[in-house]
């Protein structure tokens, strides 16, 4: 078969891509904000979904919010493929995170279709409810749901306002309990496979067109509260002092150390941290810090949540400041199958494209998907290695080299009864 | 003359400070908050002329919005005595930091008109409008205004909603540009005394009834602006990074650092700390701190900005992270008087009251009036050296032996042509 005849449509791709840049964002956020249970994101679903009929997909919106479309395959009753991605974006984030995931699985079906190119297997394409990290601390609500991972304990988790999340999908019209309900059989994907922006600067820095992902970092997320006391800042002298921001702050300087100190792949961040009462002259007795440290080495991670707790427990007592720390949402890496990282390669390889192994720093739905069976991911270059902000930038020639070696892998592993 | 006649009635001091905190304070906040500007800080400024009024005084609210009462002397042309404080707080206050040297003042003017005490001067008694530290970062504005450093540059502050400081005592019913021209000339004063509660721990620890204040500590307030860049947390790696908020931690680190290297009565402190975009997946790109140090020692003042300015720049520099920094309402540390604190000190001693020569690390309106001529503050302990929180407390014995002092001191300056 003449793999250039499956080439994809570049203007097609960025089409779909600027449609739900300009058409559903949060007017009212920077960025191009796109956030899960927004009135945007809420809307851009039905706009999925109808991208998913016209490549003529068998489409519907399942329990959990997930926009789902079935391309029929010879053989009804083997094994399924999947493949897909997110359309939520941070706040504040970019164009590309998830979409070309999404549009890119898109085109796959359409390019099949245009081709004649019929699979043995069924290909499902998902674009996943809420991927991102939220105000509910559940991220990759969907992907969960189809791998059978999420549970009626993330329901109850609470926003800042005491909304729960199970509440917040009804809202937004989704069935929370029909979502734990809907999940598929471990085994029972033939495999899974998603493109990605790599989020980081790798492959621009090596001039690779394809990253062939080796692994998904795992994530410690660790909320510390300090409880101080308020005195006088003019007053009180320092040795007598409870100063909870102080407290804190020494915590984020630890934290940001262990990153530092980390083997390859090892990051650690504050992305959050507030304190009151926030007067410049009262000595602060309340702060808290949320931190996360990510590898794809789950032995480093262990030694890092080790050391952090420890070495902030000293920065607390040492002024007489409580300490309560809370690990959220731990993740643990996940390596990608061995033989799907191949076929990815190789795909590459036949369309002599340059590939490279790499890891992913960031949580993908990917990593949920690989309870069902073989996963694998594919990364094209972000400039800059930009991310999570409105300068996230892909070129769309880097793009449709991706989607390029997503069919071809698809194709690949179609007619592998091993894959 | 028996000294012991002049001593003030308990349970009306006890009753005028309770009056205070239960009626005029903000529902929706906690502790005993009445800021500048709240409708209950503006409600209660009726009460406290009232207070003067029943006292005896001829009294008034004047442009800066003081409430000023006056017990008329027996030379009304010789330079008058002066005394009084504040009845705003900071936000989560308590209920005796600048309360008690306004109702003490009032107790003054009774037991003196009660006992049939005719002074030779004026003793004029002032409610100093908004002492306490706020959103526009000018702190003492009636102080200011009575004392002439109320400059037209202060009106144009502005809080964190845009709002004006002019425009603000313009909606409270105030004249900000006669506000300006109302100011007393340098030496028409006879001399300023004020009662306060120490706010620190140091009476408390040594047992003395009443402190002597030596002089009010200088302040330096900075806000040092961290802007980096945003990127996600999860991929790029930690020596790529431009984080604002570790560069604004580090920061707090070294500020805290300064205090607690400093001689005795220096203290630095981070009251405030903000960044953006707070989401737990990005690397923070902008982050804000406010700090301030204080100290009677200019010297020390002058070199901790220097040390301060350059540890911070250092920490930014190295993680790529721009900074600006920008000194705010900065404020000389002012001596008292050493012949009013002679005095001060001679009336505790008269009164059989143990007493210590104390520095202020609070500033206070006391500092502004020492323009105008003698100066001099008398301070009552602080049960657990708190202040500016709602457990701020000091007992009805010590506020009633302070306002004893506060009396005699006030007897004896009147008497002495030189004081």
């Amino acid at each position: 078969m003449d793999l250039s005849l499956l080439a994809p449509d570049r203007e097609r791709i960025a089409a779909g891509i600027a449609s739900l840049a300009q058409n559903f964002t949060e007017g009212a956020q920077e960025g191009w904000t796109r956030r899960v249970f927004s009135d945007a994101y809420i809307a851009s679903r039905e706009w999925t979904l109808n991208a998913m009929l016209d490549a003529g997909l068998d489409a519907h919106i399942d329990y959990a919010g997930n926009v789902v479309g079935v391309l029929a395959g010879r053989n009804r009753s083997a094994a399924p493929l999947m493949t897909g991605s997110h359309t939520d974006t941070v706040h504040g984030g970019g164009r590309f995170d998830g979409v070309i995931g999404v549009i890119g699985a898109i085109e796959v079906a359409r390019r099949l279709r245009e081709t004649g190119t019929v699979l043995e297997r069924d290909l499902v394409i998902v674009d996943f409810l809420g991927e991102e990290a939220n105000p509910f601390g559940v991220s990759c609500v969907g992907s969960r749901s189809i791998a059978g991972l999420l549970t009626s304990t993330h329901f109850d988790r609470t926003d800042d306002t005491g909304i729960r999340l199970g509440d917040a999908m009804t809202a937004a019209g989704l069935d929370p309990s029909a979502a734990l309900k809907q999940s598929w059989e471990p085994g029972s994907l033939h495999g899974y496979v998603e493109l990605h922006v790599e989020q980081g600067p790798v492959l621009e820095r090596s001039g690779s067109a394809i990253g062939v992902v080796t692994a998904i970092a795992g994530i410690e997320r660790l909320m510390a509260s300090f409880v101080g006391r308020a005195d006088h800042a003019g007053t009180m002298p320092m040795a007598m002092r409870h100063d909870a921001l102080a407290a804190a702050a020494a915590a984020v300087v630890i934290v940001e150390r262990e990153g530092c100190g980390a083997p390859v792949h090892g990051v650690s961040t504050v992305g959050r941290f507030e304190s009151s009462p926030g007067a410049l002259n009262v000595v602060p007795d309340h702060a808290r810090i949320w931190a996360e440290m990510r590898s794809t080495e789950v032995g480093w991670l262990t030694g890092a949540k080790r050391r952090v707790v420890e070495a902030i427990g000293i920065e607390a007592s040492s002024r007489g400041v409580d300490l309560v720390l809370e690990w959220l949402n731990d993740q643990e890496p996940v390596k990608t199958t061995p033989a799907t990282h191949d076929t990815i390669a190789r795909a590459a390889g036949d369309l002599s494209l340059s590939w490279e192994a790499i890891p992913s720093g960031a949580g993908h739905d990917a990593a949920h998907l690989a309870h069902l069976g073989p996963m694998g991911m594919i990364f094209v270059p972000s400039t800059g290695g930009r991310s999570h902000c409105p300068q996230e930038f892909t070129d769309i020639d880097h793009i449709a080299d991706g989607v390029h070696v997503l069919t071809t892998t698809l194709i690949a592993m179609d007619r592998d009864p091993h894959d």
